[in-house]
């Protein structure tokens, strides 16, 4: 490793620098690699069970738990641990991730000490192996209205959990099709007929030697497009009796009495609360897409280092692919582009582990603002994952395709990233939603605020998110150029402003046009619905500018010279591709002329050119084992 | 089906709806339709190799050879078939298309009378199943450089086929691993110690009980990311003798004293007319992608007609996801630019029967237009096929990501079709290289020409094709009103000269670029990598224009009236979402004003609400038949 990949690396590891260490020199190829081509589904299965009690034997995921209930309370120790897996493994990564960071995560935030005690020991040594039920076969982004029901029956003092429906049946519960034990089950709450919302109450529904408990259908999912050695299943229960205190009830209790009460009054801002405590989810699977998509990069990366196509006129040595400008291109942004995701990650698992690390309740504010910074992060990421192993396995051609050489399963495992944990759509519609109940808070805009409440229902508080690199940023445009001045594209202020005044600008037009839904003869779901692909497009302009904020600290803090003038440079790559592939918008609203917007793209393809030559260091920095990496594309044929 | 439904089907159907109708109702589901998951490979190996044998029985495969051969001389028909088989299983069009399109292709095309008498009767009813032998491991989109030799030996009057460097073993190759019993094997032909150039050979590669013959080592590529019916090998060859006249001697011969002649002179030109007459399988690809595209548009679409999730403010209904107009954005605009590729296909494959159809060499100038269409054809309408199923399956969410329900292996089996049979980024620039020359040709500019030699190679002749609708075209865009007139962005000739203007302005543009390789001082590979990108986009632009034309002729050839009304819309729809994506570049160049992008954007989402209540028509009019659907996307849960 060169002094630039080691100092490039230092600023990408980040926080938990010392934990991505231990990762790497701990989970050995032979356990932990992905399993050879070929390998059927219930061998895969069986490894991967194998692998998640190695990891519980190492002890890392105490981390994710308070030490009141036996953890060791390092939150963004024990997400950063999570995402070094991804390199290695996405199946193993997300079946621990089912078990502890969403079962564990659901009885830790959710239940009290009575759960704690009785089931968070067993949680972090893995012997009982748990299932996050939430999603159902009719519902998965409209939450709020499942149909499995959990009603009180006073006359045995217990829980009756039934599945009144073929679409309130459980779908694609990980862990559930072969391990699971027992089931944190999401389900509307009925005490004396009346309901009162989403609830999770916990379930067994295997005994010991593996069979399904009385009451409790288990269905296997079978095959799927990736995450073969992830078992997922469905689950429908015909009236399963629990004893009441099975009911996790830090947010909602049934008294001994049976009389219901929270300490939130609001049914949906209860639910909304409940949900917020289990961001952790949606912030681990960000941070997985951002390890697969780096180990894409550095097999596509180095193959088009070493493999050469066409000779040029005149000359006799065949060009490598990575000198074609347009390989370049393909490559080269989306490598900035995942710097600076790192980045803003490691920015939000920082926020995580201050917010929700410390014991007792969090802070209402900096709640909502994790929430909104996890739902934008996660929607980008998985995107940028989705899109960049697609560039990456066709930048390979035919061996790209060859099972053995990983792309194809780094393709599929992830492809479902975008669509669960939040519907990426979904998700980027909830940011903006916030952006406008904070935009219209501020400016007490009633109108708007009526609005927004349809369907955003998540974020009770402002939203709008100054990060870290506040101040720095502050500066840096207070000192930039007017628009378009000689200055030129490569200056950080002016790249700064247009992502700025881009946000800016959608959101206040968008609070306008939605406006109009407040009128007395206005249709509030036609005007909504009318502006949604401009809801979605604030929501990304948002992330955009949080995502360049973030690079824009990486690079302040390197403190290696040599890194911190190629880091400038990967920042401007991203910077520019992003204002390049969002040049319409910004040539319609008038904030580039014609001729800076050929400057930009011209500045693209100079960064092009000049990262060239430390492509494979910009790789080599992501610091993947190559024990993990291994595959046929590493090296050019003998 | 309606009668709307039955109308569009009857324009997209075609010239050869007779065969279309043929493959519907012939090629039954059990033997057809995509195997269960969880199949293992060999199981799926052995399905697909006993579905090929099942189309030999068919007789289809006679229409793709000419009736002096054998065969009906029905070339259209023949490719028409094979698209439609698309819709079934695409592992079972991919071993089909490599045994009668490629390998047979190759036997018909590049062989002569003693070749067509000894083997294409054997080909035609698959008895002789062969492998295409082209790819090498270190060589695929260079074939000029492959790295395998066929060198005659005077003493036994015989050539010896040899792989001299690891780099050189034949690699992907279809057919090879289990079944393919000779090899159409792509090598430089030396006499006498001098090189001809790539020529084609036929090698036996097994004995009839299927054991490799002496000197042939056959590797299996094993698993890969699709097409896991399709069993791709590796072959080496250590000095294995074939007879002189296993030399598919059409363009290049060796005579019974050792010398070597050639119709064709120049090895350079030889070496593309004899890969020029091979253009079918790039054809085919092209077509198998619209197939699996429409295949998930309909999933998707029906999908999204019955799915409902969250109801609006103040109603109790969930709204359906097609009502939801990011949804709609999603697929309405890529069901336009299907329905737009449908049309250009038909329009390839007609050209195709007509110029390659009848006896005899081919017009040198409608074959060169030819391959220029299909190269650019090929490369746009698989890139489509890439980003639409993808979107399909994450517009499906969690049930989209079930093995069960298609998307998956629709995303696995196509991948590969952007970079086999011509890697799309090298097809786009033999488009633009294609154009250049004629471009140049036609101004005898040979500064120019001189720089287009350079790496294209491959058109010798004028490819700035003009489609059938041509006359209607020029009618339309003389009758437009000037730019950003009152008449708006639904009128057709504005939308057409657009195409037009850009296609142009980019190749003009890049003529002037690729001028400054000329001089003295001038590094020729500098300059051109420098336009790289510039020459993707030229490509592109012409590729679009020449979608759009066949589009045009496809709506004024449709008799029914309010059929040919709806499709006129979905034309808009592919017109005016192509002007979105390029708006940045519209705007640049001063083609459109701010407030006309901002009025396009309008007018794709009204288009998206026009053609809402017509998206389930609009999918059924691909007549894909149910039993090849059949998934659980189809219908709600009970």
């Amino acid at each position: 490793m060169t002094d630039l990949s080691a100092a490039l690396r230092r600023v990408l590891d980040g926080r938990w620098a010392a934990v991505r260490e231990e990762i790497r020199t701990e989970f050995g190829p032979e356990q932990f690699a992905p399993p050879p081509p070929g390998t059927s589904m219930e061998e895969y299965r069986d490894r991967v069970a194998k692998q998640v009690q190695l990891i519980a034997d190492s002890g890392h995921p105490a981390r994710g738990f308070p030490v009141s209930m036996g953890g060791n309370g390092d939150l963004g120790g024990s997400v950063t641990a999570f995402e070094m897996l991804g390199h290695a493994d996405l199946s193993a990564m997300v079946k621990a991730g089912v078990h502890w960071g969403l079962f564990g995560g659901a009885v830790a935030n959710l239940g009290t000490e009575r759960h704690h005690a009785a089931y968070i020991p067993r949680i972090i040594d893995g012997s009982l192996p748990g299932c996050f039920a939430m999603t159902e076969t009719g519902h998965g982004s409209d939450v709020q209205s499942l149909g499995t029901t959990a009603t009180y029956d006073r006359a045995t003092d217990e829980l009756v959990v039934h599945t009144p429906s073929a679409g309130a049946r459980k779908d694609y519960i990980g862990n559930a099709a072969r391990d699971g034990r027992m089931a944190a089950v999401f389900a509307q709450l009925v005490t004396d007929g009346t309901s009162h919302g989403v609830h999770c109450v916990l379930v067994p529904i295997r005994r010991e030697d593996g069979s399904p408990l009385p009451g409790v259908t288990i269905g296997d999912c079978g095959a799927k497009e990736g995450l073969a050695g992830v078992d997922n299943g469905r689950l429908t229960f015909d009236h399963v009796r629990v004893p009441r205190t099975n009911l996790l009830n830090r947010y909602g209790d049934i008294a001994e009495d049976g009389t219901y009460s929270s300490p939130i009054e609001n049914p949906t801002r209860r639910f909304f609360t409940m949900l917020g405590t289990l961001v952790r989810g949606r912030i681990s699977v960000a941070g997985a897409a951002g390890a697969a998509t780096r180990t894409a990069l550095t097999l596509a990366v180095t193959y088009a280092g070493h493999r050469r196509q066409f000779a040029p006129p005149g000359g006799s040595d065949e060009v490598l692919l990575l000198d074609y400008r347009v390989h370049q291109r393909k490559l080269l942004p989306a490598l900035a582009k995942t710097y600076a995701l790192q980045l803003a990650q490691n920015e939000l698992v920082s926020l995580m582990h201050d917010v929700q690390g410390a014991e007792g309740d969090a802070d209402e504010h900096a709640q909502r603002e994790l929430e909104a910074r996890a739902a934008g992060i996660k929607a980008v990421a998985t995107d940028h994952a989705t899109v960049t192993i697609q560039t990456c396995r066709e930048a390979c051609g035919g061996a790209g395709y060859m099972a053995v050489n990983r792309l194809p399963m780094l393709k599929a495992d992830t492809d479902v990233f975008t669509t669960f944990e939040g519907d990426n759509t979904v998700l980027l519609q909830l940011v903006a939603k916030g952006l406008l109940t904070d935009y219209a808070g501020a400016f007490g805009d009633l109108d708007t605020l009526g609005m927004v409440r349809f369907g955003a229902r998540q974020f009770a508080g402002a939203v709008i998110e100054r990060t870290a690199a506040r101040l720095l940023v502050r500066r840096l445009v207070d000192a930039a150029p007017g628009r378009d001045s000689e200055k030129g594209p490569l200056d950080r202020g002016w790249q700064l402003e247009l992502f700025e005044d881009r946000e800016e600008h959608l959101l206040e037009t968008l609070a306008m046009r939605l406006r109009k839904a407040s009128g007395p003869d206005a249709d509030p779901f036609a005007v909504f619905n009318d502006a949604q692909d401009h809801v979605v497009q604030t929501a990304r302009a948002h992330v955009d500018r949080l995502v360049l904020e973030a690079f824009v600290a990486g690079v302040a803090a390197c403190e290696d010279i040599a890194a911190r003038k190629v880091l400038g440079q990967v920042c401007d790559l991203y910077a520019l591709s992003t204002i390049e592939a969002e040049r319409g918008w910004y040539l319609e609203h008038g904030r580039i002329t014609p001729a800076r917007s050929k400057q930009v793209t011209a500045a693209v393809n100079g960064l092009c050119a000049a990262l060239r030559p430390h492509a494979q260091e910009l790789v080599d920095a992501f610091g993947i084992p190559e024990s993990w990496l291994g595959t046929e594309l590493l090296e050019p044929p003998a």
